[in-house]
């Protein structure tokens, strides 16, 4: 199972939205195909939106009809710039549009056929690069994880977060890879049931043992002393080492630091934003009410309620016990580690 | 919109797991019904389950055909059982059962018909006193609300809950009615959203602001400043304060403890179980997995997944910051307070 791939010029996505109940890829041509895939969330989880606007940005050069190189370098910026406008809140997107655009500047001056050709080796560039930094962070969150531990994770910062994988989900697998008899709680993280959909899903592929709970259960399972450890992926790692993640995200924090129960973020380096100072600066995106008001086609409230949709939610440095990236493990002053990890430091 | 009533030896009862979509009432005159209902959740909250049971069992006593009295007290006796053994939790059933227990033992050499005149009036005794005590935890709560306070609540403790006006929602109606300028928070309580589609549909039926969230989104609300306090109904408080609600409940009061949200229970004198010195001792309800894995028709994880669904959590007395009674408003220690409320000395 592929989150995404490329063949014949054409960007697979698989259909998220549709998981678990069937299985469908989305053939895209076109890059506003890729736009709206990312808008309505077919594809989802920071790392995987990062790879698949990498190549729209390639679908994006390769419709463009004219011979005039300079026309097609406007033009593929003024893609990367709609393809930037899906989503606010993960910054791994942003990273990979401009990986895209600092490519589209060395080859501004070549020939239309090499610069689509340098666009594509950078988005497969994307793509690998960030399997191989699942299965680094799969390695070194391997050292945080007991033998015999019960994990609760939230959303999906699994395989379908990214290329492949994962980054929670990574230093499940990691552990259940390395003969680790691990147990898993997965949240169903309303509204979307990212959890329920997808990684209840993902881990029962692998034979990973896992049971689904509501959001509401995790803090009775951590009173009980049932979790040993929660790991969730990120969204957007600022310098001082708040993290944006899956809204609920933060109350699971805030159970962890209640129980005493270590709290760990799993990304990679591409969504390390060091621009922004702290979480506060970060943009968190609403979202259409429907998706609490409805479950797939049925209704649960009324007509008419108010409703707030926060995707995201940032949880303070301070409820976590360490950031999980494919450099090491980084723990506490996370201004100075995240610093050295971008350096190559650590 | 009543929740329950007796009409032509009918019990009715309106079926919640129908809201907010259509208003349809169950009529029954098999007590079968009643604890089938009961069951399944048509009719639920802890005094609404109460003095369902207590028409449950007049509904009994009506359908036994014999003329030997002795037998017709040992046939309620049976009822009684039967609608004991629907729901583990709440305490209000066998606190109504043994009311109604209690009223047939004082009954048992009197005929027949006085019998289950007696147990209709007893069962309509309950019926209203819940009405009643409702209204005074209201006037206590109101006295804990300040004026403009945004007040999140979690799942029903409203007039669907009860015989009529609510526990935590009666605090809130209170406030509203008293012309405070209160706003309401819902969670949407999963797994069966009685948030989304009874405490919403009961409040803007009312008139009183109100927005929902799902269950994960309370901790980033409160982190905002924007939850000014929390009260929540009971299922059942131990002799301690102890206090057994619907799952999520924990979460929230370690929630407001972290954010110094005040975080109040509202319940009647009928929720106090003394015979329990702590909430350790509270049997807590599992219920199908079901429940989880689908809303309405529609499904939402994998077949075949495990699940974990307790229907309730256990919230420890050091984190209620007061107990909203019918008898006034307890602070800690909770085991002195509660002691004198059962005697009415508050």
């Amino acid at each position: 199972m592929r989150t995404l791939y490329w063949e014949n010029n054409t960007l697979f996505l698989l259909d998220q939205t549709k998981l678990p109940l069937s299985v469908e890829y989305i053939s895209c041509r076109d890059y506003r195909q890729v736009a709206s895939a990312i808008r309505t969330m077919q594809v989802r989880g920071a790392p995987a939106i990062g790879a698949a606007a990498a190549y729209g940005v390639v679908l994006g050069a390769l419709a463009y009809e004219g011979q005039d190189t300079e026309r097609l370098v406007a033009h593929i910026r003024r893609v990367a710039q709609s393809l930037a406008e899906t989503r606010p809140t993960a910054v791994n997107l942003f990273w990979a549009l401009d990986r895209m655009l600092k490519k589209l500047s060395q080859l501004q001056t070549s020939p239309s056929g090499d610069i689509i050709r340098g666009l594509l080796a950078e988005a497969h560039g994307i793509y690998q690069e960030d399997l191989a930094m699942n299965r680094r962070i799969g390695e070194f969150g391997n050292s945080l994880v007991p033998d015999k531990a019960t994990i609760l994770t939230h959303c999906n910062a699994g395989a379908l977060a990214t290329t492949g994988y994962g980054t929670a989900l990574g230093v499940i697998r990691a552990a259940h890879e390395a003969g680790k008899d691990i147990r898993v709680y997965a949240d169903e993280t309303r509204p979307l049931l990212q959890g329920a959909r997808l990684t209840a899903w993902e881990l029962m592929q692998d034979g990973i043992p896992v049971t689904l709970i509501t959001d509401s259960m995790a803090g009775y399972l951590m009173q009980q002393g049932k979790i040993d450890l929660v790991v969730v992926g990120a969204d957007r790692i600022t310098a001082n080492g708040d993290v944006a993640n899956k809204i609920g995200t933060y109350s699971l924090a805030v159970l962890c630091r209640h129980h005493r129960v270590p709290f760990y973020v799993a990304a990679p380096v591409s969504t390390i934003d060091v621009s922004l100072p702290c979480g506060a600066q970060i943009p968190i995106e609403e979202r259409d009410l429907e998706e609490v008001c409805r479950v797939g086609n049925q209704r649960v409230a009324p007509e008419g309620v108010p409703v707030y949709n926060p995707a995201f939610d940032v949880t303070p440095h301070y409820l976590v016990t360490a950031l999980i990236t494919d450099r090491g493990v980084i723990r506490p002053p996370f201004d100075q580690g995240l610093a050295e990890a971008l350096k190559g430091n650590i």
